[in-house]
């Protein structure tokens, strides 16, 4: 376990934190276009399961790790839920799954370059 | 996205989520006086759905989002579970919702202003 | 309710959220000696369930409340989901608990001392 806290780590991670409450919120609500400027252009599995017609679907990331990598970059490694509801039905535990981002800055701001996620059902 | 991060921004968002932790805390415990405490007098939307007799719930915030107002107030945005257990039996995902407070300071600790709790299954 | 945000507290939460993303991770991934080196030597309660053969678990921590005690150890209470899949099955919410840990630093690492799980299921 890394031992003393690291303050410049510990801003990493609250960030990491804050863009995923965003860009999940971007997915889960529809918009497209925004959540697609949160990669950079030629992001690699990048792509996201869409939402059945008349679905909710609400990406939930907790349980994340940030670390720093040698070029700048931040390898950020996180549990994600899927909830699927439908109008007038029960909530359902829809995925479960792992992912490991890359994230580089670029003017200040944090983009995916690289996501890599694995449900566990096809672990 | 926004671009860079902001040391007052990351001290709002660790302060509203630790109020969550203990705020939710007194609702799944029953501190109904505690619970009531937290939020301004003739604070809107404030009542939570009470777990059935026998039937433990547990109100879990996650993806929170909180942003400044103009105003001095905060807006945070998140998504709440609720899971609901009875004795015995497997928990099961109860509600998926999502949440929408407005908090101020009174004496320097956060209280909620207004609450928009919106149930996904009556979207 | 806690009044004005202090930034000791605010590190230890941080210090022990991540601690938890850690060290959930290596009980999920079956690192059984790592997973054991995260706890003081003689620590009680610290046998967690194990997964079922061929069953991925996914223990998720949240709701994270820490409080520094006189001793110099702290307190963290915390809610736990415990999300169980199989391959080919969608994914469950198998157990939903409590957790409450003491921490104490040993050359500057933070340790689990005690660890008392309440399954909601049994309260």
């Amino acid at each position: 376990m890394t031992a003393l806290a690291d303050p410049a780590v510990d801003r990493d991670h609250a960030e990491v934190e804050h863009f995923y409450a965003r860009q999940m919120r971007l997915l889960d609500s529809g918009e497209a276009d925004a959540w697609a400027a949160t990669f950079t252009e030629g992001a690699r599995g990048a792509v996201a399961a869409l939402a059945a017609e008349g679905e909710t679907h609400r990406h939930w990331v907790g349980m994340l790790a940030v670390r720093p990598r040698g070029d700048g970059s931040l390898l950020a490694e996180s549990y994600v839920q899927v909830v699927a509801v439908r109008p007038g039905e029960g909530p359902r535990l829809h995925l479960m799954c792992t992912c490991a981002d890359v994230f580089v800055r670029q003017d200040g701001e944090l983009l995916v370059r690289e996501r890599v996620v694995t449900r566990d059902d096809r672990r």
